[in-house]
């Protein structure tokens, strides 16, 4: 058996707009720390034939198939019944299940109705995978050398039933494959800049398998060794490391705000922000992580001129003679944030993010960033493309990222 | 031609547990809208086999596939190999996205490098879809009845090149579905309030196709007219008009943050935002919106209780004797924030947003959020659940709401 798998999700909501399908993101990340590999998730409404197609096409690829969703008590819930058909099995009461979702109800005070029983069908012959987190349990269903596990879609039940059953039962197999893999995380360097430097350090000649993804002024690659080739994986990073050098935030999957969250942790310093056109994205970042307030004091949103001045302390003469969007007033901004907020270091970020407001020396895109202490200050201008948010984005990873080269 | 539409995303990132692929839900929501509907997405990493396996399969079962990602210059950017393969067509470099490409690069003062030409390499034949937010255009190849579409994996590009040349041709085609539909924007009632004031009304009995959809503290409603049944559509929008009046902040797909803008821009106010445990998401949240200036002059982000203190103006007696997270410095940020900013409205949060920093009096997802204005200042308390994020988003949802109602 390959270690690989695939996901069927199943649902209505999944297709029309309302619900983002998060199964695959979390299994894959799950599957990958174990060795195992997600090949494809398809993605069906709750639809007889869909389900059928996508089961069919799964099991002739790979060996372990799962499935989410539709395994509730209503008209739209027909997974179960894709699967016995494949199997050629009927589909039963489970007694144990029943017994439990009445349990569950009478200590929920929640009068029991005709559909409610309907949850503990199962195929017959699956091993009943039990849902410590809801009413329908899981389900594994062998045929020959194949694997079809049902399970629920709401994640937690998803989630729950795959660590309780599923996962031990990968592990038991010890079949995962070994091979090494390594992530990097860069900022300000483009995808084709990185390609570039690599491919003249020799990277194209490497047998070792190369992702990259790219986000606003920002890529991920993950290097991933190819079986019979441990040397050219080993070069491969060292290659990596030093060509990319201090342009790697990252060598494992952390965020920009989580390397910074961690570097000023480590060296018991905190950070203020001032903010123009990013309009307090930086302080939603840094605050989103847990316990952000052991090294972020606060900030201001400068929006319009006179707060730069009146609470920052940005001179008008200079906002006169050098405009907002300039060197000289993110420099100011952030050495005034820092003092008003009493932090070791001040992050200013000023510019034009559009669609509006350009000019041809000022243009779209144009944003200045800078980063003080109490000695000195340093700045950066950026010339960035994408639209509105992504000029917003871009600018907060820069900013931070210029901090976390200083501190 | 049947108005469906199938989806291919791909990339590696989306299943080894670094991204969540979101293309599927806002595709979904665009069609819907449009009387088109999403058949299926099938994600698969960026191998040439697995893609032309998943294209097959999708020509196989539509007439038009849109394929995501993989157009870039690396070397797992094979997207556009499967689809020549399919067309029978060479790849070719299209000389105006190459002088596109390489004028960016002059206005962005960046060095071209032998890879950036490779981002204007397209399909033979193909209509190219000018890409105005990346470098890499779209293509449109069609070969007898069916249609495949290429479209870069980043969203910003993704939903830029639907937008600007594949919606109007599908709009073009006409042949939608006719029935009429209404979408409705809740913000502070669950969707079970919703559903039992609408039945209690008598929506139960009218013939019209329901969908909530329920995200925190805010319920997304869609009325979908049933075909023979024009006069229970009708009555139903009234019933819901009626019955959640003023809990209703749109009755289009508009978010909070732009119903508040297009309020304020109206009446010629501006706001001001002090934010605690948001960090800045509300003010991130309104100046994401262009032109935002006009009605946004800034904020403080008074993470710490000494910003709070001496940047607001919060007594300090205040904040020792009621606590940073009392109704009474809510309000006093929000007069702060207005004064301080010389805004027409203060809006203030602050909360605990979790998963520490919680007692028996104060617990997590406690917020109280304010509003001020010269006049007079309104508060309310939050019960919010759900982790961190889910908190944080509600507590900004809340506010502007409450702004909302007051403007």
């Amino acid at each position: 058996m390959a270690p690989e798998i695939e996901l069927i999700t199943t649902g209505a909501e999944l297709l029309n707009g309302s619900t983002v399908n998060r199964h695959a993101q979390w299994l894959g990340h799950a599957l990958e720390q174990r060795g195992w590999r997600l090949l494809r998730d398809t993605t069906v409404p709750d639809d007889t034939a869909a389900i059928a197609d996508a089961l069919r096409g799964a099991l002739s690829r790979c060996d372990v198939v799962l499935v989410s969703g539709g395994l509730g008590p209503t008209s739209d819930d027909v997974t179960r019944d894709v699967v016995a058909a494949w199997a050629g099995a009927k589909i039963v009461m489970h007694e144990p299940t029943r017994l439990q979702v009445v349990e569950i109800y009478r200590t929920r005070n929640k009068p029991l109705n005709s559909m409610v029983e309907r949850h503990a069908l199962v195929v017959e012959g699956a091993r009943v995978l039990v849902n410590h987190h809801g009413l329908a349990p899981g389900e594994h269903i062998q045929k020959n050398d194949k694997h079809a596990i049902l399970l629920p879609g709401p994640p937690r039940e998803f989630q729950g039933i795959l660590h309780d059953h599923i996962f031990p039962w990968l592990d038991g197999m010890n079949m995962g494959c070994h091979s090494r893999r390594q992530w990097f995380q860069t900022a300000g360097l483009g995808e084709s800049d990185i390609a570039a430097l690599l491919n003249a350090g020799g990277l194209a000649e490497l047998k070792v398998d190369m992702a990259y993804c790219a986000k606003p002024s920002q890529v991920s690659l993950r290097v991933q060794e190819i079986a019979g080739h441990p040397h050219d994986y080993d070069r491969a990073l060292s290659l990596i490391r030093g060509k990319l050098a201090d342009a790697i935030y990252s060598d494992g999957d952390q965020s920009i705000e989580q390397a910074v969250f961690d570097l000023l942790k480590l060296r018991g310093k905190t950070m203020a922000a001032a903010e123009s056109c990013t309009g307090g994205m930086l302080g939603q970042r840094i605050t989103a992580l847990p316990g952000s307030s052991a090294i972020f004091n606060g900030g201001v949103v400068a929006y319009h001129n006179d707060i730069k001045q009146n609470v920052l302390g940005v001179g008008a003469d200079l906002l006169a003679e050098k405009g907002a969007v300039s060197a000289e007033v993110a420099c100011a901004m952030a050495a005034g944030v820092m003092k008003l907020c009493r932090a070791d270091y001040g992050v200013a970020i000023t510019g034009v993010a559009g669609p509006g407001g350009g000019s041809p020396e000022k243009p779209v895109g144009l944003v200045y960033i800078a980063v003080a202490d109490a000695q000195q200050t340093n700045w950066q201008e950026c010339r960035l493309g994408g639209g509105r948010e992504t000029v917003r984005e871009a600018s907060v990873l820069l900013a931070l990222d210029l901090l976390r080269r200083r501190v």
